[in-house]
Formats: C-alpha cells, structure tokens, sequence
C-alpha cells in the first residue's frame, strides 16, 4: 500500500548526522541514564525538519494518532515497547478503556484507533472503546476501508471509576488530546489509571514549556557531544496576551519576530547558510496544524487582513488563541516525487517503533505540512530507527533514520521533563494514578 | 540465504494451538504477572517439539549460540529486548566483556558471536570479546563468512576484576555454557555484573532439575488453562548412579525407561495415540547433544555394546557422564523439504525475539536433531511469535508461532524459577551482582 521508498532524502549525509553516528554507543548511555531519571510518558510522536545544515523537533504530540501509518512489519517492536509501557505503569491491570478523538469519518483516524487497539490487545489487556462523543448513545460498529471493524461504545460513569456498558478496566488511555478542555466525567476518576495524566492534555499543555523543557535537554545533550545546540534546537519566543479580532498585541509579536530574526541571521552567517530566515506563529496551546502562520519579517504580523486574523485566531474545538509561540522556522531538504516531506517519528515508552513522512505536494519547504484539510501522503520508513549500521555508507537509511530517532528521544524526554514540571502537586505525589 | 518458508507445518492447526490462540489475552496477563514474581534469564533458547496432539520443550539453553540464525529483519526486536534486560541488570553499565565458547574455527558459532556483540553495542554498550582459550595470547582478529571480523582477545584478571587489555567492564555476558567447569579466572569477581549467574551454567546446572521446574510452571499455566499438562510438558524420570563403562546402574535404567514407557502409554491410549512410544536417554548435565539416545524398549539399555557405552558416557570437554534423565520422547510431525525440523525460540529477557527451525534430513522424527557433526539447515521463521492474529486461518505463520513463543516463554519461566532454587546462598542475597 505504502510505497517503501528507501528515504525521502538521498544525498549525503550531513555532519551533524554523521556526528550521531560516530557516537552512538555514548548517545544510548547517555539516553538509558536520562530514562533513570525520567518517566517516559506511554507514547508520543515529534514533527522533524532537516534543513540539511539544522535537524530540529518542530512539534511534540502527546495523543499520536498515525500509528497506521507505520510500516506494519514493525508492528512487533510497538507490541514490545507497550509491554514494557504497561509493565511499567499499570502491571496488573487486565483490561484498558481506549479513549479516541471525536471523530466518526475520519477513516485514516479511526484506522490508528483500531491499529492502537490490537497494539493493547497484543500486550494482554482487554480493550473497550469509550467515546466522548454525546451522539455515540450505543454500541456502534464502523467499517473501515481495511476491512477491520470497530466498535465505540458510549462511556459509563460509575461513581469515581470510569468504564462501558459491562466492563469496569483498570486503566484509561487517552488518544484524545483534550483541547476542549478536560470533560466532567474523566475528573476525579480513583482507582484507574489514566495515561497520559490529565495535565498532559491540551487543555493544560503549552508548546513554550514544552520547548523550554527542550531547551534543557538538548542543551545538555549538545553539551555531551561537543556541539552547537542550535543545530537541534530552533529558537523561540512567546507572546502572553494576543487577541487577533481586537488587533492587541500586535507590538509584542512583532518585536519577537524581529528579535528571532536577527539571532537566526547572526547563525545563518556563522555556518555560512545562504538562506532567508523565517520564523512560524503558532497558538501555544494549538494542535492539528491549526493557528499557523510562517512570517519571514516582522511587518508582516501588523496590520494582519481580517482572513489571517481569522485564521490565526481559532484552533480546534473553535478555542481561542491568546498565547502564541514564535518559533525559529527549519525549512525542509526532503522531498518525495516533487512533494515537501517532513519525518514523524513514533515512540512507545522510550523506544522509537517507527516513523513515516508526511508527503506533502501543496506547500513549500518553509510551511507547516500538518494543515487541516490539507491533503498528505504518509510514507512508512522502511528501516527501524535503532540499528545504525557502520559497514553501511552513512546516508543509508538505517543511519539516516538513526538520527531521526536520536532527535526525536530527545523530545520525548523534554516531554517527561514536561510532564513532570507541570504536573499539579497531588499527581507529583499519587504518581500516574488519577 | 535462508528461504523464508511459511512454516515447516501446514496442515490445520490442533486443538492445543487454537486454544492458545483463544485465550490469548489471558495468557499474555498470565506472563506478565509471572514476570513480576521471577527475574527472566538475560537470553535463553528453547528446542520444541510439536507432535500434532503434544508441544513441548525438549532443552532449554541459557547460552544460545544461534542468534546468527535468526532472519535479520527481526533483530531491532532483539536491541530492544536487550535494552529492557539491560536498564533490569545492569543500568548504568557502559561497557561489557562477551565471554564465548571455545571454538576458532565453528564459523556458524562465530557468526552467532558477532551478531550477539553488534546487538549488544546497539544497546550503547562497548563490548569486547574475551577468549578462555589459552592459545589466544593477543588480540586475535578472525574472518568471517559473511564479510564481518571479530576480534577475539586474551582474558586479563586484575585483581577481583576481569577484563581485556586496556579494558575494565562493567559486566560481564557469558555465552559460554561452562560446561568444563567454572575456570579459576571467573571465580571470586566483585563489582561486576555476571550474565548470567556462574549458577546457570553447566558445572551446576541439571537438566532434570529444569524439568521439575518446568513440571511446576507447566502445572500452574495448565490449570489456568484447564488443560491436562501432559499436552505441554514431557514426563520425566533421572538415575543418579550410572557408570556406562563399568555397566553399573542399568537397573535403575530400565525399571525408569519402562516406568516412563508404561505412563506413555497410558496416555497415547488415553488420546487415541497410534504411535510407539519412545524415551530420549541423556546425560543430566549434558549439552551440545552428546549423549543422547533414543530409546523404544527398557531391554534396549541393558547390555549396550561397547560403542554405545562409549557414545553415552563421554559428553562435551570430555566430561563422563554419571547422571541421566530420562525424557518422554516426543515425536515431531513438522518437515521441511523431506528433512525432519524442530522448531527453535529464541528469547532475551522475557520477549521472543525470534526462532528458526532446525532441519535435519539424516534422522527420523525420534531422533535428537542436535547431534554433533549432523548437518543441520536453519531455516528462519517468517513472522515474529508476538502477534496472533485472529482474523487470519488459524494455521498462518502469525498463529502457528504464536503457539512456540509460548512454550518457549514457558519453558524460560522454569529456567527463571530453577536459577532462584539453585542460587548459592550469597548469590541469592546479592542479586545478580557476582
């Protein structure tokens, strides 16, 4: 079905990715030493850009909701790593109630459910399908274009424990990112697990702590291998009180812009890069690609039309944005048949388990490829991520890929540090139990 | 190189399996909470019969020497497994030393020692290879078939550490059975981790006491079942006092060869069996299948002839044989290409990793497929042993080695419970830690 394309980048490799190779051995010490410090949480997906010269995370998500578009014969490695999630987190528990987005036509969506379904049943947990979804008032199938089936189930409240019609789990993952804040009947829950915990949903999260938190760890992991941190770390700025319908703070966005800009132009000139620097505006607390603007000089963010003003000012679930984040733009060298590409990576517990490019032929090197109703095409990475090959010549695709994975552990792990910062105090005590 | 063959057996699957298949979940739970009462072995491999109405362990290794003959694309499944074993043992482990067997010249063997040492080095280990043999008195590099070398050196002790030249691990991975015997230089080690414990290996290992730990673990997973255990496990019997030279002991030989062949009987009647039943004669401690012998009638072990006593009493580095167990012989109704093959998993720490067959077209489906100087042909399995899949026949590759992977963890289970009960008092307070 997917095409297994060896990598959407074919030319030499670059230095920083040469760089990851030669250390591997010190970087998965490094990273097995930080995982003793740090919780991994469950899962978790990070957007990448390869600029050639710069290989940075651009989003971290939580809630991943693309494990259908792994490559299948890496299946196996998902079952392994939920094993040793599940193992970790809730040992005992024999049964888990599956929480997904609210959509009932999203087929590539509902296929990710059904993929993350038989991922948990694999592992030894009974699986229910709980929906948020008011309309979903009885059991109801859904065919999906593979053929598979799935069943949601209207959710049941039974005092502080949260279930289905005849099953009582033990535990309840999340694959909704909670951006219209967290629903009444997932509050107060006792005696169950809920993974993620509450707090890592959108309704709390903020991309800047997330890239703080980031900011940390690839600091001191530039720190270990001797390099720059900018090349795998795009910078960024927030503005606290924007609102786009009544044109306030505006002055504040563009003196961020401008101030991002010149820092960037100074390391464009340091590492020769004859390129223009761009920055992208994004909601801090936005997801689904909505709320995106890519700015390449701070005039452009004053005095915006009233259909960027639009744009920019609702993201999913009709929420306002009044938090944004500037970030540095990493344009991308990958390209698919003509199309941009950009690498996800995939993460169950702290093991990269797959990844896919998302293939897009509408937008340009320097836009965000994850845009609602854009139309893109998922190609599976055909190697593993763990298992970079020295006899290979390093823009293979196991070396290449290895340093996709390297990037993206490392913002998993800023994700922990995340997590754990922002957690609210009786969850730092309780642990994961809500 | 190796034909990727759905599986050495296509008929439909038995009972057994299809019960498996079905409770699957349960059984997955079932492990998962064995694992938490039971440390697993580092590694362990485990040779399977499956006799249509019977599958069942026939040996279990704790120092598998055949990772060379798993199919490659199911080795990030193995660096992974030997990550989780890793952050369990040896945490902050930075370096190993991977102590192998003797042999310079088995290139199957040396095969297997690289591609232990490369998973080991995925895994963010600097390994080493370290030689007991006397005549490597420098670093000795050795050719391999495939294109790799390996660099086996001489084992250097420092006071209470071992290492090589220039190199002082953290732990210590043996892949060598000690079969010789503990060597004076692995003795007495302090502040290194040894893989596994100088216990597992086979100075102090019995096969029967793997058995009467398999009979407890088979027992309870039986139960959970509602299966006879016979279905699962061989019966077994031991002699303690046997000279093959000296002719002492064939008593006791016979009367448990018949005892055994009376309650085979038994059985076979019991479940409509049409076949001969048969016990494997072999050395208690033995290994590398020396002294083995297929037995029909207890008549056959009284008055051996001379060739047969020498076969039976002379195991591996020479040892005599004093101990034997005597094992229900089960049949194998698996053949690849007119050749008879029986079905090897593989596993590191509690995870199946992977598995071949071993195919062997000089014997008859009584007969031991582990002979020394037999030619045997591995034959990789197709799919990983962790992902049943019920929407597929219940004879699919998916399915069918779904079945081995749980005889196979079965059978790693009695191993974790047998190094527990066979641990020397201070190894017991100490951990693994020698």
């Amino acid at each position: 079905m997917v095409p297994h394309l060896k990598t959407a980048l074919t030319g030499p490799l670059q230095d920083l990715e040469k760089r990851f190779l030669d250390n591997s051995t010190t970087i998965e010490q490094w990273f097995r030493a930080q995982w003793r410090e740090h919780v991994p949480p469950f899962y978790g997906s990070v957007d990448l850009r390869n600029s050639g010269y710069k290989l940075a995370p651009v989003d971290t998500n939580l809630f991943p909701g693309g494990f259908n578009n792994l490559n299948a014969d890496f299946l196996p490695l998902c079952v392994q790593a939920a094993q040793s999630a599940i193992e970790r987190i809730c040992p005992n528990a024999a049964s888990i109630l599956l929480i997904p987005e609210n959509h009932t036509r999203n087929m590539f969506y509902l296929q990710n459910v059904a993929r993350l379904a038989s991922i948990l049943g694999h592992t030894g947990l009974r699986v229910r399908i709980g929906s948020l979804l008011p309309e979903i008032t009885e059991p109801t199938p859904i065919e999906l274009p593979n053929g598979d089936s799935l069943l949601l189930e209207p959710l049941v409240r039974r005092g502080k424990r949260l279930g289905v019609e005849g099953a009582d789990p033990c535990a309840i993952l999340l694959n909704n990112d909670l951006s219209a804040g967290v629903p009444e009947i997932l509050k107060g829950l006792e005696g169950q697990w809920v993974i993620p915990p509450l707090h890592a949903g959108w309704a709390t999260r903020r991309k800047s702590q997330h890239f703080a938190a980031y900011d940390f760890v690839a600091g001191k992991f530039a720190d270990m291998l001797g390099i720059d941190p900018w090349l795998i770390n795009p910078y960024f700025a927030t503005c606290g009180e924007i609102n786009f319908h009544e044109r306030t703070g505006e002055e504040c966005l563009a003196s961020q812009v401008d101030g991002l800009l010149t820092r960037i132009r100074k390391k464009y000139a340091e590492y020769g890069v004859d390129e223009k620097p761009f920055v992208i505006v994004k909601a801090d607390a936005g997801t689904y690609g909505m709320g995106v603007m890519t700015v390449h000089d701070a005039a452009d963010v004053v005095g915006l039309n009233r259909r960027q003003r639009n744009k920019m000012s609702v993201i999913k679930e009709g929420l306002q944005v009044s938090e944004v984040i500037i970030q540095e733009g990493v344009s991308t060298v990958e390209t698919v048949s003509g199309g941009v590409a950009e690498p996800v990576v995939y993460m169950i517990d702290h093991y990269v388990v797959g990844g896919f490019y998302r293939v897009n032929s509408d937008r340009g090197r320097d836009e965000n490829l994850n845009a609602p109703g854009m139309h893109f095409e998922p190609l599976a990475f055909q190697s593993p991520c763990s298992m970079p090959d020295c006899k290979q010549p390093p823009d293979s695709p196991p070396n290449r890929f290895y340093a996709y994975g390297v990037i993206g552990r490392l913002a998993l792990l800023a994700a922990s540090v995340e997590i754990e910062q922002t957690a609210p105090a009786q969850v730092q005590e309780a642990g994961a139990t809500a």
